[in-house]
Parts: C-alpha cells; sequence; structure tokens
C-alpha cells in the first residue's frame, strides 16, 4: 500500500509524525482534521486527502485517533524498525551530527564515523569511536550499516566515499556535501540531500526581497 | 522582475547557481541547455524554461554564458551584498555552522554565538565568540544582524529565542530546531527549516520500500 502514495505526501509524512509525536507528548488523544490544519498549517481538506491516501479515516464528530495515527504513519515510514549509520568524514558537522540524540531516539544509532586526520582517529565520540577512513572496508564487512551520513567538503571526496559504501552494501546516502552526487549507475540506492549552503542562499533571497519595496510581504 | 518567478523556479536558484559555480572553477566558458541539463538531471526544455524566467536566453549554437549566468542568478539570490549572522545555541551544531567556511565564501558571516552554557560562554569558535544568551538584546541593538540561525533542542526554547531575535529586527531564521516555530505574527518574517530528523525518516522510507519485493526502483 505505501507503494501507491505520491511523492508529495510522502514528503509530508516526517512533519505529521513530528507533530503528532508532539501531540502525543502533551497528552492529546484525539484531533479534528480542523484543528490539525491550524497547527500545522495546512488545509483540513488536504490533511484528509493525505491521511485517507494510506487508509487513516477520521470519524466524524471524533476525529483522529492521535496514537494509532502516529504509529501507522511511523510504520509507512519504517520507523518501527531501528537503523545502523556511520559518518565519513568526523570534523565538526560529522561530530554534531553523532552527538544529536534525537536520531538515537528515533532508532538512528550511529556505529562509528571515519576520518583520515590522525588526531581524531581513536577519540570517542558520544560513544562513538573515530576510525580511520582506510578501515571502513573492514568496518563495513564486519557491521550492517544502513545509512551513510557523508560530510565531505569535496566533490571528489564525497564522490569517493560514496562509491566505496555502495560498494560495500550500503543503500542509503545522507549527503551534507555542498554537491549533488552522482547515483546514476545506482539506482537502488537512496540520497537524501542537506544542502547547507541552499538554505541560506533562500534566506537570502527572501531578504532581498523584503526589503524592496513594494513588494508583497513573503515569508515561509 | 524577481518578484515574477514563481517559488518552485526561485527553489531551484541555488542549485543552478552550483552547478554554474562549478563548471567556472574548471573553467567552462559557456554550457547548453542539453549539457546542463545531462548534468543537472532537468531536461533541457526545463532548463531552457527557468532561464528565461529571469531574463537569461541562450544562445543557438552557443549556449549560455556560464559566468554571467552564474552572476545574474546570484544577483537574483541576492548574493552579491553580505550577511551578518548569529547562532543562538552554541552546541556541537552551532559550533559546525560557525566553522563551514563555505558559507563565510558566501558572504554570510557568523558574527557571534550565544549560549546558557558558562562553560562556553566566553570561548571562541573559528574566531567566533560565545556569548552569554541574555547579552543577545544588547549585541543585537548594537550590531545590524540579518540571520539567526537557531540550534536549539526544544519547541519552547526555540520559540522563546525566535521571539527575542525577531524583537530586534532580525528578518531571517535559519531553523535547526526539530519544531515548525510559529510565525503566524510575524509575516515580515522569512525562516528556512533544516530538519534533519525528517531526512532520516525519508531514507528510513525508502529503505523500506526498497527492500520490499516486487517495489519499483526508487531513487534521490
Amino acid at each position: 500500500m505505501p507503494n501507491e502514495i505520491s511523492p508529495a505526501v510522502v514528503r509530508r509524512l516526517p512533519r505529521y509524525y513530528r507533530y503528532l509525536g508532539e501531540l502525543l507528548k502533551s497528552g492529546v488523544a484525539r484531533i479534528s482534521s480542523m484543528e490539525l490544519s491550524e497547527r500545522m498549517k495546512l488545509t483540513a481538506s488536504q490533511i484528509r486527502q493525505d491521511l485517507n491516501n494510506f487508509g487513516c479515516f477520521g470519524q466524524q464528530g471524533y476525529g483522529y485517533n492521535v496514537e494509532s495515527l502516529h504509529d501507522e504513519i511511523g510504520r509507512i515510514l519504517g520507523l518501527s524498525q531501528g537503523y545502523s549509520m556511520i559518518a565519513v568524514g568526523a570534523g565538526n558537522l560529522g561530530q554534531a551530527l553523532a552527538r544529536n540524540e534525537r536520531f538515537a531516539q528515533r532508532g538512528f544509532i550511529f556505529r562509528a564515523l571515519f576520518d583520515t586526520d590522525p588526531k581524531l582517529i581513536g577519540t570517542v565520540v558520544n560513544g562513538v569511536e573515530i576510525l580511520a577512513a582506510d578501515k571502513m572496508e573492514d568496518f563495513l564487512g564486519e557491521h550492517s550499516i544502513d545509512i551513510a551520513a557523508l560530510t565531505l567538503p569535496t566533490r571528489e571526496s564525497a564522490q569517493q566515499a560514496l562509491e566505496r559504501v555502495i560498494a560495500c552494501g550500503v543503500k542509503a546516502i545522507w549527503n551534507f556535501s555542498h554537491v549533488d552526487l552522482d547515483l546514476s549507475e545506482h539506482p537502488d540506492v537512496t540520497v537524501e540531500n542537506v544542502h547547507l549552503t541552499d538554505s541560506l542562499m533562500m534566506l537570502s533571497y527572501n531578504l532581498r526581497r523584503e526589503s524592496t519595496p513594494c513588494s508583497p510581504a513573503q515569508s515561509h
């Protein structure tokens, strides 16, 4: 059934999951599409359509059961199982990722970081060891790793790391390098890009619009 | 003229800018929409449409002048001027941001980081001082800051920091907290969200699809 969900709806699922998780934490047992729409700044009909997509129907006059909706979306997102991760590049960003407790709470666990810097190799970040980059194949041969976060600075280093982890069976890439990686020869590998400079450029664009007289108000 | 560009096209501009920047660096002076489409995995007609939007027309049999196209997109994105930034939250992520040289290269300069942790206050990260969070209003009164990066863990702390920086005139928010901030009372403030757990959830969703027999090949 998840195979039938359109990419646009899928993109919204993590956001639903976050909102529903917050509602759960604050003790809300059920919610109408109207209330959810006010919180999420989507229309109620958009929410009903989205949720109908995967068989979650609110009851008239009752709304959605927050917990079961949260669980169902988590199931569709594959969050019931755990995932093992590595980071290639153990600089500031790689270490920041390894220290983020929220990922582990969601079941995404870092097993190792890799770097070429002798000063970093052997040190431990939040319980995760930084290993020498040339030991990566050995490690990936011995451990089943689902996701590799790439935090390398250049296209060459990122693309090279990509090829190495894919050759060892990693199927998901979390790309923090500022380039789009070439995955044309790996149609079975999925990638999520976090292009930080792109979001800065969007802020710059919107700041510039804001400061231009007569431009309509822009926001989020 | 930039006011007429559709949001979907605007969202693609940083990517064009990155690709053109790489072409420039590798000494490519001109490129056809066909070649650019192969690199960027967009159709050539999509590229022609996008670029026509802001008055950049390739010449038949010649293509686009890479440098002038790069400069024009940079101008539209507002990159010719510099931007001053702060980060609220000087933990691992805040420090990683302050250490990223690429932001400064693009003209986005961190002026200060703020934190409540006495161990961090007074230390200097890549030339940027970590100041006490309660000095934020003083600092923002004395310095013109365009962008505030929020790297705080909870909705409450992020929303509170948001209100404080907006009250001091900051018009752009780079939100790394895992929540969507409420900007309904600030229509003149622009926000870019970097929801790291959302991208992990998308990887999880796609990994699960990949491992389901008979599902069509999925990728990026």
